[in-house]
């Protein structure tokens, strides 16, 4: 851990989810509008974190496959697909997202809900692209299918989403609160984390302390992302600040304050990393990311 | 097939069907808006044509296990997701789909986007719900999800619907036509009957043969929904009539003329009944489906 490099680190792991993510979206040699508007909004450099926690979580039970590098592509397509219909002026309205035009801005409505549809699906058309060679391992395939599609859907990101709708404009408690957001971003990161193990073999033993680390970073993510909705720097987050009291969201900091929101998110890291005692130095990536978490700037 | 009572046959399947589905979307204690919004538009009576086909066409190649209809019911998802989408005011701005409100008008906007996301996923969760119990066969899930997948994405139906707004106001030549076609509504047609076949552990010769049968009631079946839209009664249809026409949409009776329309869709129907030569009277339901498909009035 005292010696890993995070930041060369980061770069290699997000150099190798764009080059794949890259190759799922080639366009051919009559190029085409839907595959312009997916690639806007899946290589606009997003932080790759979903992936990275994927691929990190492979690293730590063990000898992950080479093609957990898919999963991870699948994860960030789910994540992207989703950032791009909540940023719809039905939804949130926002028209900078990863410091560029978002999907509707840059192309048109109609075409962004069609890029985000066709993110999902070709999500689970990679998840499942493994049946058209090896043919072998399928039930390890279905379980991360299974684990991805129930984080994403009406149980998990998708009821977060609706949650954090319905909250606008009155006060949600703490409690509310954490479970929204458990649901809106843990849940995916949680999969992220769970699907990675899952390609790598881990025991159930390890996936459980996984989940451990996986809710805490989670939820310390958020936090943190509130934070910086608050004192981030617009040209570096690549989005617009001060949006959620605007909209008059449900944030930590609004219900905690800054200072005990940024308390909290420290107390998260710190139970996460605990999660991690069970594991040997092929966490230390994990380890790091938990850091990087509450000290990122975008 | 003379003596098959094809309207027996579809009540039958479609009670099974609905059934299914309301079983997949029940509410809990407290009643959620999203799968309110799920509930209306995918319980509002529609023909099930995409599930009642792969169960038909797992009947046609054998004894198909219990659980294709979860196969069915993810089908008749992903078709309605795709519906509540493009009846979105920034797409096709329909407010009347199977004699009901438009998900966006009888909820609203955000929550129609949402409700067909989660619908979308939800169909992938199902897909991939057997590694929960038996955890055998796998690799006939993974590979139905990956047909499945693949029609309904970027090289599928979203390409279909994207190739449909952009000719909406010129000419499309037939060739062009029938491509959109096969896109739009022909690859889910195609994968709902090769989904039902895997299921059903049918040969690479039957599946082969029903690919044929596919396209061309796949391409029936849209050339009688654009005489629909001018030729059928709104009451019946469940929707409104003469939108193809004020949006200049590319139909095959604005390419071919009407009578020639219905020629063509009957010289289809043939041509998918041939392909059905191969097999025994357990594909007789798979016959009168090909019959109904023209047939039909809404």
């Amino acid at each position: 851990m005292n010696n890993f490099d995070l930041n060369a680190y980061l770069s290699a792991q997000r150099e190798k989810i764009n080059t794949a993510i890259d190759g799922f979206l080639f366009q051919s040699i009559k190029p085409r509008r839907i595959i312009n508007a997916m690639r806007h909004s899946v290589m606009a450099g997003g932080k790759r974190l979903r992936p990275i926690l994927c691929l990190a979580a492979a690293e730590a039970v063990g000898d992950p496959p080479d093609d957990v590098i898919n999963t991870a592509c699948a994860l960030e397509m789910i994540h992207t697909y989703s950032l791009i219909h909540d940023d719809l002026p039905a939804m949130d309205n926002d028209s900078l997202r990863r410091g560029q035009p978002t999907c509707h801005v840059a192309f048109d409505e109609a075409t962004a809900i069609l890029a985000g549809d066709a993110l999902h699906t070709l999500a689970f058309e990679i998840l499942s692209s493994n049946v058209l060679s090896k043919k072998n391992n399928s039930t390890k395939y279905l379980l991360v299918i299974h684990t991805i599609a129930a984080a994403a859907g009406v149980n998990g990101m998708i009821e977060g989403q609706m949650r954090d709708m319905a909250a606008e404009g009155h006060r949600l408690g703490l409690e509310d609160l954490e479970e929204m957001h458990a649901l809106k971003t843990g849940a995916l990161i949680e999969a992220s984390i769970v699907a990675g193990a899952i390609m790598g073999d881990g025991s159930q033993k390890q996936i459980k302390q996984l989940k451990v680390f996986a809710k805490n970073i989670g939820l310390a993510f958020q936090v943190t992302d509130d934070i910086l909705n608050i004192e981030g720097d617009p040209r570096v987050l690549g989005k617009e600040v001060g949006t959620d009291q605007a909209r008059q969201k449900n944030t930590y900091p609004s219900t905690l304050g800054i200072k005990s929101s940024k308390a909290f998110a420290k107390k998260l890291v710190n139970s996460a990393l605990q999660a991690l005692n069970y594991f040997d130095n092929r966490s230390d990536p994990l380890r790091a990311m938990a850091h990087y978490i509450i000290a990122r700037k975008k």
